[in-house]
């Protein structure tokens, strides 16, 4: 299903937003596209590449005709953010605009808006893109970014079916898969599969960066070591920010990873090749199978 | 400077051996390949695929001839491939051939090599080329491979300076720039900058193969889920020979590792926005740095 957007106000116009905004432009399913944010110079960026149509540093004023709102800014602004929306939404008596989000947890953003929405927080969708670049800022945006991805939303019981078909719509205008799931599972998964991989891709640059060796180091890494640090150049406010966020998940599966490299460092200081062996055995063929 | 060489004798025909057959012969720089291994299939393999010219699955014929023997081996095999081929020499009298591998590691090679070698060890040049993809065997084998990538060699005092030359010139001839070095500055280096992201990597695999929700983990793997554990597709045998054959600069580099975890999950227990925040962005800062 396509949708169509009358006017769509987006708050964070970088890789996530700008990317949707594009996509949706392209695919001709916007008639106006506001954007608003914390910074002019980026909001004038994303105005230049024809991101958004026009912008105002006023979120409560930037909503106030939105059919759809949509949030893309660190999870640690969402709560700020959401207060700005609901303020907006009310003095213009806009009953109708659906919010809904891009943030990388999505248990914390739902009680936050269940408490800033409260009566009218069943108009809000969480959302979750699993899309994205180690790359941030309006520039970085491109319209393809969601072809083929998969999005999770995560209603609750209460969220208006409606608003969420129009959510669905949204994403697979972008050529996205969408799936709901509830908020915790969607954590614990993500806590895996993405914070967890992140802290240690940041973990071993950050553990390297004070060795005498250094140059050396970076001279002679090749493709594994680039691409495993890869997202180490991520945007590290937003990783704080989901760090704090699902901090939990993220403890027990850190603690999970621990267990695992204690293990593998007995196994090699005892010499026992066939634990290694039997480890990257495993390792190597669980990635195969769900690779290809 | 090219080289050319008459008589090429390749011990292990997969990615490594294979691509810089493919190299040589693309340049035109070799006049006949013959091909040794333990597996006859994985010979006739790389005979089809026009990367040997010839094989025998007797290493100490198939050197009798040779110029340059070429090694690439897992390193546990190293000293058996080494006790034939210097039994090939001496028999055949072959007074003049240059030995060179392609090990992961270059201390314990190098010991190896004085061990087997003895009075001739000074023929063998210790190499590691800076340079692999995921997949191994004869069919994963490229011309490219060497393109622009570094080559360690790690000679000692004892070392023929013209059969360094030689292997310099073998490398350079496949586009590869080469650098010499201590094979214990070596071993640090590449402790830090493949093996301990080869466990890190093998390690996220592994510890999460047995969690309850490992279908959905890989269902919404994003691009730095599948970039972090791509080198866990690696092959378990040479990496087990690598770990066991460069021990204690990988516990160094776990040992640091895990210190550096521990850090991390300490400031997020804490809920230490501050120090996680310090974390990303030096780690961010020095990628950045160092892969622009």
């Amino acid at each position: 299903m396509t949708i169509s957007i009358n006017n769509l106000c987006v708050i964070g116009t970088g890789l996530i937003g700008g990317s949707l905004c594009l996509a949706l432009k392209a695919a001709g399913a916007v008639n106006n596209i506001i954007g608003a944010g914390r910074s002019e110079a980026t909001l004038q960026k994303a105005q230049q590449l024809g991101i958004i149509d026009a912008y105002d540093l006023d979120i409560s004023n930037a909503v106030k005709d939105a059919d759809i709102v949509f949030v893309s800014v660190p999870l640690g602004a969402m709560e700020s953010v959401f207060a700005q929306i609901d303020a907006g939404l009310k003095r213009a008596a806009n009953k109708t605009a659906i919010i809904t989000d891009a943030g990388s947890s999505k248990r914390q953003v739902q009680q936050i808006a269940e408490k800033v929405f409260a009566d009218d927080s069943n108009r809000f969708v969480a959302g979750h893109p699993i899309a994205g670049t180690e790359n941030s800022g309006p520039a970085a945006a491109f319209a393809d970014l969601y072809k083929n991805r998969r999005v999770i939303l995560t209603p609750t019981a209460d969220t208006d079916a409606a608003a969420v078909k129009r959510v669905i719509e949204l994403w697979q205008t972008v050529g996205a898969e969408v799936e709901n799931m509830d908020a915790d599972h969607h954590d614990k998964v993500l806590a895996a599969t993405s914070h967890l991989p992140h802290m240690l891709a940041f973990g071993l640059v950050h553990c390297l960066e004070n060795m005498d060796d250094i140059e050396d180091v970076f001279r002679f890494a090749a493709g594994g070591f680039r691409d495993v640090t890869r997202i180490a150049s991520s945007d590290p406010v937003m990783w704080r920010d989901i760090c704090l966020n699902n901090q939990q998940p993220i403890l027990d599966m850190m603690k999970r990873y621990k267990d695992e490299l204690d293990m593998l460092y007995n196994a090699l200081e005892a010499g026992d090749g066939e634990k290694l062996m039997e480890v990257f055995e495993h390792a190597k063929q669980t990635r195969d199978k769900f690779t290809h």
